[in-house]
């Protein structure tokens, strides 16, 4: 999916995708934490969405060992996104400023 | 659409959405010009698009002169997102080596 410019715009732009990276960019997460920080996103299409993520690489379901728990953290692929997000970001406050 | 994160990652995300920027950060393209360099697209489809490109005010529709034809280009705002497309390019060509 993640291997053109077509492919990758689109995955990333999926529902829900963009602000589940944005949540991850934040260091490891549990799936009742997402859950809680995204307000709106069913268990079905978080789960779905992270398991797109984990077939494209971009994420691992690790074990917490203390807790005995599993969060989702993002792969050095996925930590990459960063530079995406971020140009998603300035781009919002540019065009803000262009429309003042 | 495009104030916030989640709606600008899911605008850009669309289908097909991202070629059509993608085409017109190389200059203005007349409809005909689009549907030739994108093959797949329906017209109806990019008819859809340009209308919501226009609406968010990252493309106008201008007549060419010379050509009693109209064409599309960007805006101020919409040839901003050139950061945000080559930051795409960018991340799918470190994760490629990342993959390898």
């Amino acid at each position: 999916m993640c291997h053109d410019f077509h492919g990758t715009i689109e995955f990333i732009g999926k529902r829900w995708m963009g602000i589940i990276i944005y949540q991850l960019l934040n260091g490891p997460k549990r799936f009742s934490e997402l859950t809680e920080n995204i307000p709106g996103i069913s268990d079905r299409l978080l789960t779905e969405r992270l398991r797109e993520l984990e077939k494209e690489g971009l994420i691992i379901k690790a074990m917490i060992p203390s807790q005995k728990k599993a969060h989702y953290e993002l792969t050095p692929a996925g930590r990459e996104l960063e530079t995406v997000i971020s140009s998603i970001l300035n781009w919002i406050r540019i065009k803000q400023k262009l429309s003042n």
